[in-house]
């Protein structure tokens, strides 16, 4: 009988391994940060014995959430602004609250309240871009939360950064200080083909190739910018991105609305990694990526909710919903984004998109244990004919029960055991209170 | 001193009036099932004492959402096919599904599993279409939620009807039986123009003018439907329903996906009034309702859910995100659809549609009390700019704590207080047994 530190027994499993294998009555065994074993339970109960069990009996069982793209610490402007036109929404709202009021002690508590929101619906991993991103990654740590962050890098001065110099050594400082960390991983993350230099655009994937690190930016989100793009480089944007170098299996664009089949094409044959968000696409009115064209030419797609300015939660079961929903009433096709495609988007493909398959997304022996609990025990789960349509079509992230994340228990039955709820709430009311009064002025 | 039953005290209120008053610390005082008074908690507790007092700080007390189109019965089959092609899913699994399992027994355990699920997203009134209705009106009764049901009218027969002269003498028995009900409305439900015969349509609406009662039907809910009618007619489908006398205040159509200028005139000239249904409009790829010019005509346009073959769920607020999230996309424009318009739709504009506005939909002095209190002091809910935008962007079903309908307590606290909810699982799990294996078959 082999001691391990957690067992996880009774329920259904989705494993979402390539072959998106599906066990009843199964167990997971834990041991310090990594998965065991999983079968049957009666076989995991014959040959394991642990310190702490869970009873997963009329729960689903499965591999946490991965948040491809969101900027945590804006959970301090989430509902600030809504349903303006974009220009109104940025400079009126959103650029001016950010120039008052984000400094460190706002990236701190702003990504402690998303971690708690992102753990209490299920998400273990999240790609995170914004200013004080030290503190971004401090804060994810201590919630136990697995991350990968980058500094956002542009030509002008952000409440961190004074120049494009000061936000590539700030980056490099990001990629030694957290190189060997279990749960923080570093990106490195220009803003935009139209906020930053090519010079800057190469001095960040210089620095990226020295530390084997992604590069992500965010890439054609509206055809605003597909125009202005195209004016500026006399070419398409993802062919300029070809010319200095970008395109390789390191690089992750997010948004990439206004992708045409010659810019999917170029993405297949290097292997590049995109992140669809729904969610904030539909909301500030950018346009329907066409994602169902990227997975049938053989990208790699994950999920994002983006940031909470423009969406306005971190609910990656609300992005799974409408990524299913608005492909097929855009190309009045019901069978696109099919329910088990969604949810391998949003946990094994949303990995490989972070370059991290190899050790999460999936629940299988030898992975890092970030493993969601999930309680189906409730009228609008009842009655159970398929675990992957309830997941996108009838749940919510309220029915997270149970979140373990390098094999640590962060929530159990919906108690943060890494995160005082209430002072971090209380410390962003604070903030709000600030960014109110600044945009009275 | 005024006795009363229930003070509701200390809660931010949306009271959804035509001014949409916002009150801060404010308090509701509820005798039997109406609204006696609703001012600041300082006054309400000097004028009023009552044998029950719920605090509601940090809390949202709002009217119960009104769900203007559903098939609650339908709960039964959540989830048991999805992502299809709509003869594909129609003629292999709804229909034959329906046919060899529809019968009272789970028209009323269906419905009881729908209420559970409504009262537990903070719905509070739900209009219904479904085979069986009088079972369906029953176990609303038993759950405490108000509802207008009608029994499906068509050409061809149902488990519970065989003629369509069956199909009207059973909407007469109920509109009979149910006359003076407090909770239960009949409505006048023939299916559709491409299922009713003209004969049958004229003695439909025959019946309803007999009992003063509205009319509902599906109507344009893709492009088939609407290429198909055309040919059938040699007209609009609007047009002819004008010529057969059906376009008045009391007629209310489902879906209305493809509605062109001349339909929306038609209706507003009429005030007729029409359900969205985005979720369903999405999962089933119907297409887009254009909802933002209906408004703009003033038609009254209300807010419903469908049933849970093709949503799969019953929560308001799910369909409220997608209702503000769809036409901003489609339309390329931010500015449609915002919160607190949504908000109006799934509420007083609901009861509007369903003709109740006289008594519920809002929270004013003399109306029904139907009112949910949403608990506020969530991250996800965290910081509060507005509460409209909360609603809409960041909620969910599950926020909703405690759900009063005509004055009675029917959940507090999440804990259901009108039904077994583990019982109607139990029933809908051993019929959803029968399902699956008439399915194999």
């Amino acid at each position: 009988m082999q001691k391990v530190d957690l067992i996880i027994t009774g329920g259904k499993i989705l494993l979402m391994d390539e072959q998106n294998t599906h066990l009843e009555n199964a167990s997971i065994a834990i041991d310090k940060c990594d998965i065991i074993a999983i079968g049957s339970s009666f076989d995991i109960s014959k040959k394991y014995s642990a310190k702490k069990t869970i009873n997963a009996e009329n729960s689903l069982i499965m591999p946490g959430f991965v948040n491809c793209h969101t900027h945590a610490a804006m959970t301090c402007f989430r509902g600030i602004a809504d349903d303006l036109e974009l220009m109104d929404w940025l400079n009126n709202y959103i650029f001016p609250a950010e120039a008052q009021n984000v400094n460190k002690n706002l990236a701190y508590w702003g990504t402690m309240l998303g971690c708690a929101e992102m753990i209490k619906s299920g998400t273990t991993t999240f790609k995170d871009m914004y200013i004080f991103e030290d503190e971004t990654a401090r804060a994810a740590k201590e919630a136990g939360m697995r991350c990968l962050v980058g500094e956002v890098l542009f030509d002008f001065s952000s409440p961190n950064i004074k120049t494009p110099e000061e936000g590539l050594a700030y980056t490099r400082m990001l990629l030694e200080k957290w190189k060997d960390d279990p749960l923080v991983n570093i990106i490195v993350e220009p803003h935009a083909l139209y906020t930053c230099s090519p010079s800057l655009l190469t001095e960040a994937k210089k620095l990226a190739n020295e530390f084997n690190a992604p590069v992500g930016i965010h890439l054609l989100e509206n055809k605003e910018e597909r125009e202005q793009l195209k004016e500026k480089f006399g070419k398409g944007a993802v062919a300029f991105l070809k010319d200095i170098g970008y395109l390789d299996d390191k690089f992750i664009a997010f948004h990439c609305v206004c992708f045409d089949d010659d810019d999917i094409n170029l993405f297949a044959q290097h292997d590049c990694k995109i992140v669809h968000n729904p969610a904030s696409n539909m909301k500030l009115a950018s346009g329907i990526a066409p994602v169902p064209d990227m997975i049938k030419s053989g990208v790699t797609v994950g999920l994002g909710t983006d940031g909470c300015a423009s969406n306005n939660n971190l609910d990656m079961i609300k992005d799974m919903s409408l990524a299913a929903k608005l492909h097929k009433v855009a190309r009045l096709d019901p069978t696109v984004m099919d329910a088990q495609s969604v949810v391998r988007m949003a946990t094994i493909e949303g990995a490989k998109v972070l370059g991290m398959d190899k050790f999460i997304g999936s629940l299988e022996v030898g992975k890092k244990a970030d493993i969601i609990i999930i309680g189906l025990n409730k009228p609008h789960l009842t009655p159970l004919y398929n675990e992957y349509s309830h997941l996108v079509y009838a749940a919510s992230g309220a029915d997270v029960d149970t979140v373990i994340i390098n094999g640590k228990l962060v929530m159990e039955n919906r108690k943060l055991l890494t995160i005082d709820e209430n002072e971090v709430m209380q410390k962003v009311r604070e903030i709000a209170v600030g960014i109110k009064e600044s945009l009275k002025k």
